[in-house]
Order: structure tokens, then C-alpha cells, then sequence
């Protein structure tokens, strides 16, 4: 969800054999405070290395500042020591367990006997500002032999355990031990030069703890050592820090308007889907106004791709597998589908892709170039198997329906059609209301995985990247991305907090109708291959659907709104008069009625901005008399004796403009 | 697909002791000609007599014409010994299997070296046409014992099989052999009294060949003895045989006109539909005409049930099986589900029913009385297994589109609602061109299977029963057809050429509600169980689908019809012309374009007309000059010179109607 990273890196600097980084970097003037304040840097082998190293012989160093993402973890990695000495300054019985950087933050594992409380988050907040505060210094120091670290340690033996498995642990996140000998990192007081604290770790670190400019504990958690149930639980605690106090507040800003608009919460608020468990992991169900919802979101495409020449096709959720050994998923690609059904002697599947299909409806006849380019599409729902730890909402779902195309066109049309596609799926994520984008350019690495000649690799590659370049739109390469069977393009979004999504996909593919024998006859009456183009707009409808109820926090355009309108009786006495007005409504297809309940007005209203309705429309005596009705809009604000003819006409028109609705759209 | 039988019963007479029925019969004045000629009798003990048989005591028996399902069955049998004796005259060496009566008619097998001919079966025909006309009696004669039968069968290696497994067959089909004692029936000439064939038999018979007004060779096949491969490969002649010459040319007018119709030849005639068999059996692929007929016929009922007061849900194809257990579909309907694919300790099952899953929507959350009836719909693709041999076309499939509502009420609003219903589907069947029903009643009989206590299956049944009368149409019981958690109504409704078709259902359902804990909060504040009804229009959208292709032939009525109109120009020259017409009928929503292929003008009506496109829209010089179109319709009609707005409005009002078009619908 993060978007690439621009802060721009510092040209590489020469360092003269035993002189420290720290003094090369002050002597070249680059920046020693601040979010850019350079924490390490990068040896010509690629090694980052402390503040604190003089290279022996001249060494040409890249700096490495706070707010690039190895800065930032080096930033992460040194406040887990710090709390690491809170705790034991306060927890003096607490074993230390492991303390890696992880996205946005960091954590540290602890064996303590109580776990710890909100209240004890705190107070290790306070004891961990003071050694900020403090000015510790990060010292590097080799131990000699293992022996030694073994000495030192006796009373860590967790940190025992990892100097006797150094060199093996593969867990990216563990830091703490790796290549080369064992070290410790010392915290040194400023002032009195004593050790305070120390850590088995391999660093780098940052220049002094003074250099934090703003962390945060989070929470706590149980977790196992090594992360296996057969290990002791130890105590975890999460905590962020940032470069600068205003990123840390913006992060936490924005981790409060995500919780806000978390699409399982609204979902459940709204009455729109929930996660039935006796279904399974990852299956979603969609109540009446979720499904609503899915149907406005589908119909609207399908008029759009209709006007765009695209012609729908139906195909079943099983196969034999024999139809994915044709395409060239199985058996690769069994384990991110669910296990087969034995029957009558075969393995039938159920469907994890629906290209295939598409494929034998391409090859149920004689195809002519007259009819290319063929356009199939589908709203395809597709299982794919997820481990039930990234299982998320709507957002990562084992059940997911693809509003899935395949294009079938001549070499010739191919790059045509790629930039025709990618404007299409920009128009159209704009008409649901995102138009922050940016692009993502997958290409095959030297994995044996990608199949199919490179030249038909490049070709493909290249009418991306010619389409792609043409948008304008900034372009970041994704090389190994791609899938097995070709390059693609992905479309990025931002939402209205600023967090990235990967929406529609635009895959070029030469390989499987090579593998389905599809040809088609050629002007010239010679049979050829065509290619085919995978593409899918939202990604899938679930997904989109949990990614749109987060950027409008559950408060959709009228258009995509399941209720669109309320009507609110001032008293009893007026409900007759808002029944005839919200049937002229509903002669307009707008989805709406009125409050009947036995509910006070207050309460309806109420009740209607927990529903996050777009129109409230009231009407009491006075707009009885006048023939009129008052709106209500989400944001609190109101417009009051609105004609009957023109308040009709001011909720169709809304509906039909897609846009969302409050005081300005009024 | 057959109607229930309509000819009435003859009332019992009494036979004199000594006295044949035949002149019982005949002294009786009951018919012996003609198709409703009495053939056989009823005993007392309901087995069915000769007319030759002369009780020893007075009996009373009931007189069975030809026309009535044991009559038929009778006259079939008879065919099948003169096609066994024709046979055996013309090939002396072949050896006779069996020949029972079937469906519509009769089949034999014989051993013989070479399969039959086509021309074979005109010579069998044309030797039976003498054996029947020669007018041979069938005498039944008793053999004294199990050896005399071996004596005389010597010579017929598989009646003598049968002699030694007498009694041992189960088979219902296999009528030579059963209960009593072993049986011959001889052929003896009408005039000389002479045997001239006989057969290992059970009887009962005609009295005469003469008796046979009707029959005719259909085809042969290679067939197993007893149905087993282990078996010797016999060849099998089948036959019809009607009790009138117009009964046959009825029924062989019925064949010639259901071959044409057969959906699954006009699937592929028409492009809509195909059945890859590297997908599996019953798993059929919409191509872009037919996902548009389908997308319509679902579009349609949208509407119509977003009217009716539905809500649409959506839920997923797969889910762990503790679902079905709870609703009761596990273990017991485990053989009509897919297998299970076992996954992270669980058995997940492809759904075969969404009631289930409606039920879990029904419980997300609190329901009050006032939100009763609650009517949730979804079309909700299932899966079943059937057994490869029983799957046919769309007709019988694996995997289906159920057009499925769950209808949540209180039992006050049971019966009202069942009337609502079954009126609305009557209504909706009609606008989809059919419009002659009757109605089944499928109640509990004693086997376990039925769950639920018998007073409520009363009630339910009671309910629906009330519903049926009212609507006046016919009722035929149908007991021990219900689902097993509660009573049905299923419409069936009779095609363009009179074949009877489920359609809709409509069940009643204590048992679920009971079983997922379902309630509502009454309006006295008390907590009930909602009655649920399980209901489906088109039964599915595949099924459906088959059924209207073959009720209209493939000519599809305007609205459903993939491609609506096209244009055809008479020279080149008319294109643009044309091609405005079609700009305007698009704007209407018309699908249809103009012909612009290299093909000439004759061969595009012909396309068309291959195609059945409801409106060939001609235009040459002087429908140019003149701002005229000229239609063609499917039955060859014309209307020329049609004033261009007035012939958009043609084409916009007969879709609109949902009639289907042809000269007088113009």
C-alpha cells in the first residue's frame, strides 16, 4: 500500500583511510540534523556501516539519510534497543528476545512473567524519552570469540540461542545476528563515556540515541520465540518512530482515519457484507445493500465496456485439471489453488482463473481478423487459496470476482489496443471517484517460472512501456513482477487518505494461445496466432468494493449509494405528503423511502447519518403548505423549501453525475 | 416431459365362470376395435389377463384399452415378439435375447453375426406388415416343467439363461420372465391353427396380431446382454407402436419437430452455447449471443422481482461442509454433491444449494417482524453431481444458475405470501412465452428421509394445497416428491409442441429455520421462528434457457434475441444509408449492425435467416431516395417502404411488447 520512495539519495563521497564517516559527511556539509540527517552509510560492497567506522585504506561511501527506507530502518532498529534498556531499566528481570525494524516501526520480544499493560507502555515511553534525551552513544565492539559472547550473555539465553545458531537464521526480519563475526553494540553515556546497556547485535546503529527525533509505543502482544507454537511466548511490544515529529503524527493521523474507515467495520455498520466463519476463511457474503452495491458497480462497467465493444461470455466455477495443465498452472501454480475433487476417475478444479475458458469460447469456431479485436469479458469469480494470516476483509479474499477481459488481436492492433485499454481503465476508475495514479511496469527476471521466448518477451514488454509512457503518468519498474506467461502493466491508486492500491492489470500474453493452438485466418488467407491481452479493471468486484468503502469512509456517491434518499416527517401528519414525493423518486429509479418508524425525528436523522444516506429529506407543515421539501446532507449542512419539481431534479441529477454529494455538489 | 394420462377407466365387469373376458367383453358392448379396444383385463388381485382367459369362478375384472399406460405396454410387447418372429424368418440363424415394452415403444436384441442395416429394418418392417395382416393369435401355453422349457429352447442359448435365473431378475424392463410358472407364447396361424413361432414369455398379449393399427422400426444399437460389458455384445432392434396410424404420425411429427429444435444442435447453430469436454460433463460455456440471452432473461427478472419486493444477495460457491451439516444436506445428499477438497484440516464442498447461506444473511443481525416478508434472492450458481448419462444439453447439467429467492415470513403471511408467489410466477412465465401450465403437489410419504414433525408438514402442505386451488389450475398429487425439509408446488408448463417441462418450484420449509436458529422479534416482543419458502422461476437459467430454445426453435422473440435486426444493403452503395437507420435503432438500445461483408446480397437474407435475426432491414435506391426501409421477417413476409421513423418505431415497439415478431405482429 506504500507508494515508491522519492526522497532523492546523496551523491557518494570519499573517505580517507582512518578518518570516520561522521567527519567526512560534517566536513562535506551534508546534513548531520533533521530528516535528511545522514545515519549510516554504504561501503563499496553494499554493506552499511555506523558513523563511527574509519575505513583503513580511502574508501568511496554512499550517505545513507534518515528518511530513505534504510535510514528509516536503521532509525527503527536503534529505538527497539532503546526500549529493549527501558524495559530492563524498569523490568529488571525481562529477558531480551529478538528487536528488528519492521514496516512503519519496530519491535522487541521480551520474557517477562505478567505481560505488559497499557499503563506499563507509558511509563516505558517516559523511561525511553529520558534515555533520548540522554544522548547514549551506539558503540561497536567485536567479540573475540563465541566463548566471550557466551560469558557476557550468561543471563540472556535467548541471546544464547542465537550465538550458537549465527549464520543460520533466514528470517529477513532477524537482524541481529549474520554474516561475519559477532558483535555487540554498547550504549555508552554521553557524558561519563561508562556502558550503561548492550545488545548482541550486527548493527548499524545510529550515531546517538539523541538523533530519535520521534517514536511511539503502540502495543503489546503475545508471540513465540522464532515464531514457532512449539517455542516459549514471549511478550511483544510495537512501536513507530519517524524522521520527523510531524511524519509520526501524520502516520498516526493517518492510522486513525484508516481505523475510521476500516471497510470490515463500515461493512458491518452499513449492513453491507460480513465474514460468515462457518463458510471458511476469506468467503465473503454481501447483505442486500452490499449487493446493491456490487450491481451498480457491475452495471456500470458493463454499459461502459459494452459502448467499448467488449461482448460478455459465461463460464462454470469447475474443470477438469486437465484444462490448466493447457494453459500451464498446474501443476506450478496448485498451491495457490484449492485442492482438487476427485471424480470419476479425474481431478476437477475449481476455477482460479477464468482465461482458459475464454480460450476454448475463442476456439469453439473459425475465427477471421474481421473479427478481431475479439473482446471477451466476464465477472468471472475465481478461488484462489490465501493462508488465513493474510486473509483481509475484501481487500485479500479466497473468493473474488474478476471483472475479467481477454482481448484477442494481430500483432499489429496489439499496442493500439494496450494504450486505447490503460485510457479506458483511467476514465473509468475516475468515474468511481479515484484519480491519483501512478504505474507499475512488470517484467521478467532470469526465474525459470516465465515461459516463452525472450524476443516475444521484449515485443510484449515494449508495447507496455510504449503505452504506459504515452499516459504520462509516472512509471516504476517492478522487474520479476510479471506473470508466467507475460509482462504487465498495473495501475496504481491513491485513495483519499494518500494510501496506495493496486487496482486494474493490463498483461500481455503470447504463450497460452500458443498452448491452445488459437489462430485465427489472416486477410492474406494464412491462419495466424493472435495475442491475447489479460486485463481486469477493478481487480476484482470484492476487492474494489472494500478499497471504495475506505476512500469514502462508507459515505459513497449517491450513484453507488444502496439507500439514496430518506424521507424524515417532521410529525406523522406530514408522512403522506413525503410518500407521494419519494414516489416521483422512485419513478426515477432512485433507491429510497420514507422513516415510518416509531423513532423520533431526532433519532431518524440520527439513524439516517449513521447510514451515511446522501439525501435526508424533511418536510413539515411549511414545506406541505409550499409545496416544498427541506435536504439534509451528510456534512450536517441544510437547504430548506426546495420546490418539489427542483428537489426531484437536484437528486436524479446528482445520482446521474457520479459525483458525491454535500453541500457544494447541492 | 409427459403429461399425466387422461383416458378415462372402464368400469369392472363381471366374467361368467368358463366364459373367455374376450366374450365378456364383446357381450359387454365395450370397444374391440379402435384405439380405445379393450387388449387385456385386471384381475382381482390387479394382474393383468389375457382376453383368452376364462376364470374358473366368477370374477369381476377391469377391461384395460389399448390407449391406457398398460395397454400401450401390452401392444408394445406384441410388436416386439412379431418384430423377433419377423426376425427370425428373414435371418434364421439370429438368437433372440429379450424385447420388453419401453417409453413410446419396444426394443429386441438378437444374436447376430453382422449389425443390422438401415435397409435390414425396411425388410424387418415390410415382414412384420405380413405377420400383422395374417392376423396370428398369441396362445399361451404353461410348460409342464423347467426341463420341458430347456427342450424346447435348445436351440436359444439365452432364453435358457433365463429359464435357470426365472424369478432371479430385477430388472423391471426384462417382462419375459417372473413370478408363476415358465410360460410360452406361440404364434398360431389365424386360419390353419398352426404354431409358426413362439417365445419364452409372461405374457400378457394382444389376442391377434390384426390388433396392431400402428408401429414402425426407429434404429438399431449394439447393446450387452443384461446391460453388462462382461456380457456377449447383442445387436438391438428399436421400434414404436401406436394405438392409431395418426397416434404415430403424431408422435413421429413430435420427433422430427424436437430433432429441429433440439437446443443443443441450435446452440451451436446460433453460437450461443458449447459443451467443451475437456471442461467435464454438464458444464456448459456461454458464448457472447448466448451470455446476452442469458444476461436478459436475468436482467428481466431482476426488474421484475426488484418490484415484487426482493432484495438481492450475494454469497460464494464454496464453503466448509459443518454448513451443509447444519442445514441437513450432509451426510445424506453427499451423492448429489461434488466431492469435498479437504483443506487445512476442513472439508470444503462447492455449493449445491444457497439456502444455507441465505440463512446466514437472515441471522448477520436482529430481525423485527416489521421487516417480514423478507424476500432474498441471488442468482446463485450450484453445483450437483448427476450421473454422466443422465446429463443432457442445458436441460440436465452439473453446474446451474438457480434464480433462487428465500422468502422469511411469519405463518400468519405463509399462505397470502404462497398465493403472491405463485401468481407472480404464472405472470412471469407468461412473459416469457409460455402460458399452458399444470401444477404438481410433492408431499411426505413414509420414508425417513422427510424430516420435521407431521403437523407442521400438514399445515405446510395444507397452505400450499389452498394456493394451488385458487389459482385453478390442474393439480396432480405427487406423493413422496417433496424436498426432505418440507412440501412443494412445481408449475410445469407444456412447450410449442405440447412437451410438459418443470419450471418453477415452490417449498415450504419449517425444518431450516428451526435448524439455524432462525427468529424474528413479533410484534408482542416475543422471539419466533420465521417460515421460510425455498423458491425458483426457472428452476435455472441453463434449463430454462434449453427449454426456450426448443419452444421457439431458436427464433428467439424480439427482446431476447442475441442480434435483433440486421442491415442489409442491395448495393454497396446503401451502406451509409443503412448504417444511420442502425445508428438510430442503437440509440434505442437495438442490438444489430449492418452487413458489410464481401457476401452477396442473397447469401446475407440467407445468413440472416440461418441466424433467425428477427429483422432483416433491406434498403436500396429508392428506399434511399424515398427515406424507406424494408423489412424481411423469419417466415419470408415482407413490408416495404417503411417511413424511416415510423419503421424505428416498428423494431423499438415489438421488443418493447416482448412478443415474438412475424407478419402479424408487424
Amino acid at each position: 500500500m506504500s507508494a515508491p520512495d522519492k526522497s532523492p539519495a546523496f551523491d557518494s563521497i570519499v573517505v580517507a583511510a582512518g578518518t570516520t564517516c561522521a567527519d567526512a559527511i560534517a566536513e562535506a556539509g551534508l546534513p548531520t540534523t533533521g530528516p535528511r540527517a545522514i545515519v549510516v552509510v554504504r561501503d563499496e560492497q553494499g554493506g552499511l556501516r555506523d558513523l563511527s567506522w574509519a575505513p583503513e585504506a580511502p574508501a568511496e561511501v554512499e550517505p545513507v539519510p534518515m528518511d530513505s527506507p534504510d535510514g528509516l530502518n536503521v532509525l527503527r532498529h536503534s529505538c527497539a534497543h532503546v526500549l529493549a534498556q527501558a524495559v530492563q531499566d524498569l523490568y529488571p528481570q525481562a529477558r531480551l528476545g529478538i528487536g528488528p525494524p519492521i514496516r512503519d516501526g519496530f519491535y522487541y520480544d521480551f520474557d517477562v512473567e505478567t505481560p505488559f499493560q497499557p499503563e506499563d507502555l507509558k511509563k516505558l515511553e517516559k523511561r525511553m524519552q529520558e534515555i533520548v534525551k540522554s544522548g547514549q552513544r551506539f558503540s561497536r565492539r567485536d567479540y573475540e570469540s563465541r566463548d566471550e559472547a557466551r560469558r557476557e550473555l550468561a543471563d540472556e539465553p535467548y541471546k544464547l540461542l542465537l550465538v550458537d545458531v549465527k549464520g543460520d537464521v533466514e528470517d529477513p526480519e532477524v537482524m541481529e545476528v549474520g554474516g561475519g563475526g559477532l558483535t555487540v553494540y554498547d550504549n555508552v553515556d554521553g557524558k561519563t563515556g561508562e556502558r550503561v546497556w548492550g545488545d548482541l547485535c550486527r548493527g548499524p546503529h545510529l550515531p546517538s540515541t539523541r538523533m530519535i527525533p520521534a517514536f511511539k509505543l503502540m502495543r503489546s502482544a503475545a508471540a513465540y520465540w522464532m515464531g514457532s507454537e512449539k517455542n516459549p511466548q514471549l511478550q511483544r511490544i510495537y512501536g513507530t518512530a519517524w524522521p520527523s515529529r510531524d511524519a509520526q503524527k501524520e502516520y498516526l493521523h493517518l492510522l486513525e482515519e484508516a481505523a475510521k474507515r476500516d471497510h470490515r467495520k463500515l461493512g458491518a455498520q452499513l449492513d453491507l457484507f460480513s465474514f460468515p466463519e462457518v463458510l471458511g476463511s476469506g468467503l465473503p457474503v454481501f447483505h442486500p445493500k452490499g449487493a446493491i452495491v456490487r450491481h451498480i458497480m457491475e452495471s456500470y462497467l458493463r454499459e461502459r465496456q459494452a459502448e467499448a465493444g467488449y461482448q460478455v461470455v459465461n463460464t462454470p466455477h469447475l474443470t477438469k485439471g486437465a484444462l490448466f495443465e493447457t494453459s500451464g498452472h498446474l501443476p506450478y501454480y496448485a498451491d495457490s489453488m484449492f485442492p482438487p475433487m476427485q471424480m470419476e476417475g479425474a481431478d476437477y478444479y475449481v476455477k482460479s482463473m477464468n482465461c482458459p475458458m475464454h480460450n476454448l469460447i475463442f476456439a469453439s469456431r473459425g475465427r477471421s481478423y474481421r473479427e478481431l479485436p475479439l473482446r471477451l469479458s466476464e465477472f468471472g469469480t475465481v478461488y484462489r487459496y490465501e493462508k488465513s494470516g493474510v486473509v483481509h476483509g475484501l481487500t485479500r479474499v479466497r473468493g473474488m470476482t474478476q471483472d475479467d477481459a481477454h482481448i484477442y488481436c494481430t500483432k499489429e492492433q496489439m499496442t493500439g489496443e494496450i494504450k486505447e485499454l490503460l485510457a479506458f481503465v483511467l476514465r473509468l476508475l475516475r468515474d468511481y471517484g479515484l484519480d491519483d495514479f501512478y504505474l507499475e511496469l512488470s517484467t521478467r527476471d532470469d526465474s525459470p517460472k516465465f515461459m516463452g521466448d525472450e524476443a516475444q518477451w521484449e515485443e510484449a514488454t515494449a508495447a507496455l512501456r510504449e503505452a504506459a509512457e504515452e499516459s504520462g503518468l509516472e512509471l516504476i519498474p517492478d522487474p520479476g513482477g510479471a506473470a508466467f506467461y507475460g509482462p504487465k502493466i498495473s495501475v496504481q491508486a491513491k485513495d483519499a487518505i494518500g494510501r496506495s492500491w493496486q487496482m486494474s492489470t493490463i498483461q500481455l500474453d503470447f504463450n497460452q494461445p500458443a498452448r491452445f493452438g488459437l489462430e485465427y485466418s489472416a486477410d492474406d488467407g494464412t491462419r495466424r496466432q493472435p495475442v491475447m491481452i489479460h486485463r481486469a479493471l477493478f481487480g476484482s468486484i470484492e476487492r474494489f468494493f472494500g478499497v471504495l468503502t475506505e476512500h469514502y469512509a462508507g459515505a459513497f456517491p449517491a450513484w453507488l449509494a444502496p439507500v439514496q434518499a430518506v424521507g424524515i416527517p417532521i410529525r406523522d401528519e406530514n408522512v403522506p405528503y413525503l410518500t407521494d414525493f419519494f414516489a416521483q423518486l422512485t419513478d426515477h429509479g432512485i433507491r429510497g423511502e420514507v422513516d415510518v418508524s416509531d423513532d423520533r425525528m431526532q433519532k431518524k436523522v440520527r439513524n439516517a447519518q449513521l447510514q451515511k444516506i446522501p439525501f435526508m429529506v424533511l418536510a413539515g407543515d411549511t414545506d406541505q403548505a409550499d409545496q416544498t421539501v427541506s435536504f439534509r446532507y451528510r456534512d450536517g449542512s441544510q437547504r430548506n423549501g426546495v420546490p418539489v419539481g427542483e428537489a426531484v431534479r437536484h437528486v436524479v441529477d446528482v445520482v446521474r453525475s457520479r459525483t458525491n454529494v454535500g453541500p457544494s455538489a447541492a
